[in-house]
């Protein structure tokens, strides 16, 4: 087990970007320094960071600085190459631990690894060429997702195959990488669960949220979730059976689609996660410090929710929003990214909608 | 009237303390980026700011660079020296703006305008020799206290008279300094008042609070604090005169005295303000976005009060207590500041008693 840290010491972060940003500002609350570790200049952790290490994660000289500067290592995404992990944890620990994140890297090894725990998953089938395509079609069948194993983030390196006539068409769109043929889910609603776990097993979930995708890509998460009692309470039992099945430390989001025959895990982020920026506005410890608070081996904070919030991704031009949002009442965050590129998450909102 | 500030625009804050800290945090919610003008290196708010700028108030040079690298000015202290102003403000707008510093530094000129206003205030009369505090005595009685007029914080620069017996050793303490002797009040409690104006001159007031001073140090604020809906409202209105006398941009503190006579102006601070820190777990926009909000010309934000807060200092060996304190759901807030030394102000906890 990790022996909690001081105040003082130095978390460092792997990526730079809005969640990475967020740790930060939660470290800094708890007295802690920050590091982030990200090969873009400018990055949005950087400008609330104690330091900035502006490198690749090939540079393994780099790495091993960076894990020698900082007393626990954590990340904001999971896509780290193996041999930066290599690199890093032959120095210091990493939260959450690494087969939390080759469980999540790769999205056959998480379906088996959810079915393994008796939870229930969208049907899926192996694809790596036309044939095992076509025998996952004969087992699945169709409407269906082909995506890749690997990589896959806010709807890239996804096709739909709306029949089996559109085999050939999404397994050219996989461009040769190992995939997954994902069964159709008729689901009514998705809702997430952001869990925490700390180094003694302590588990604190939030209320589950509920998600609004658009083109793929998170658009708002509202709370209270549409969801009976019994259904919120299955949701928060089966993120804690995930986190200590993976003996997990820190804070992960679980999505859940909500069908008529019971909640079905879509897939596990072992990272902060976008549908939990509502925590901030509702509740008093948010799921930032709450990640914090578990890497460093501290008592879980109370995160009770106090309000019923909807949050909303500002993405591209919604930045242009701003000026209206501000006079709206809502709590405006936004990243601090130069240029609103289509797609480009650059803020989000929060807005409370009343008490619990 | 400034024109509101843009995201991505630069905040450059005077003062790397605690407040500094805590402004950059909230400015980079928004989307700014800060500046910090501080002699110390290492300083609490250098670690969640974009840039630091190390160097001292009688630099003339860096005050310029400074100022030519922000858009916008604003402090953190009140006793910064008019020199230094003066450097600062031909080059961009500092806000809160002069008088509003100049009213504040000096006691006396202090009481002067709040009576101006109509306000009550302690007796008080200007001393700056054994003759002019004869007269004061004479004017006021005793119990009273004497106060130098510029530079007291945390109750340093005051000595006080039980009786006029005691008249040599008070101006003793005054080490030439000019003084003010301000007559004994007897009030029931403090309470203060987190009073925000933009440059369009809306105003928003958070719920008065109610301070325990130890030491002539601020331990502890609670919200609500014992008072009347009367005195609630008059609290509230005093404050507002004051910031429209002023022509105010930001967040000031008001302190006020509870007298069976009515409220007692104590003083103001043109700044965000220790007794405020309660806002950040009690209100959907805490006081330092709040002072952003306002100084970057931006509507203010929703600041009704949700929670029952009693905010605590951490004071120098309190720091200590952060183990226990984490395992009891209070919200933690540290300053990062590497030696716990005596009467420092390490950080403060909120902890939420209960919804409003």
């Amino acid at each position: 087990m990790t022996e909690s840290l001081k105040t003082g010491a130095t978390i460092g972060i792997l990526g730079g970007g809005q969640l990475g940003r967020m740790l930060s500002v939660a470290a800094a609350r708890l007295g802690f320094k920050t590091c982030i570790f990200e090969p873009a200049g400018d990055c949005p952790a950087s400008h609330v960071a104690n330091f900035h290490m502006k490198a690749g994660y090939d540079d393994t000289d780099a790495l091993k600085r960076f894990a020698e500067s900082v007393d626990v290592i954590t990340f904001e995404f999971e896509n780290i190459p193996t041999s930066a992990l290599d690199a890093l944890e032959a120095v210091k620990p990493i939260h959450p631990n690494r087969r939390a994140l080759a469980t999540s890297q790769d999205r056959l090894t998480e379906k088996e690894f959810l079915r393994g725990l008796g939870l229930q998953t969208a049907h899926f089938a192996d694809v790596s060429d036309t044939a095992s395509l076509d025998a996952a079609i004969a087992k699945i069948g169709t409407p269906a997702i082909l995506k890749t194993r690997r990589m896959g983030y806010d709807g890239k390196g996804q096709a739909r195959l709306s029949s089996p006539q559109d085999a050939a068409d999404a397994l050219a769109d996989m461009a040769g990488a190992p995939a997954i043929l994902e069964g159709f889910v008729s689901f009514t609603h998705e809702v997430s669960v952001i869990a925490a776990r700390n180094p003694e097993g302590a588990i604190a979930c939030y209320d589950p949220g509920e998600n609004v995708h658009v083109g793929g890509i998170l658009s708002t998460t509202t709370v209270p979730a549409k969801l009976t009692a019994g259904q919120a309470s299955d949701a928060v039992l089966i993120a804690a059976r995930i986190l200590n099945a993976l003996d997990y430390v820190g804070v992960m989001g679980v999505e859940l689609f909500v069908t008529a025959e019971g909640l079905i895990v879509n897939e596990i982020a072992p990272r902060v996660h976008n549908s939990g920026h509502w925590t901030q506005n509702g509740c008093t410890i948010d799921q930032f410090e709450q990640h914090i608070r578990a890497i460093a081996g501290w008592p879980l904070g109370d995160g009770t929710r106090f309000a019923n919030v909807t949050m909303e991704n500002l993405i591209g031009d919604d930045i242009a929003q701003i000026p209206d949002i501000a006079q709206s009442g809502a709590a405006i965050h936004l990243y601090g990214k130069a240029d609103a590129k289509p797609g480009r998450k650059m803020g989000h909102v929060n807005r409370v909608t009343g008490p619990v």
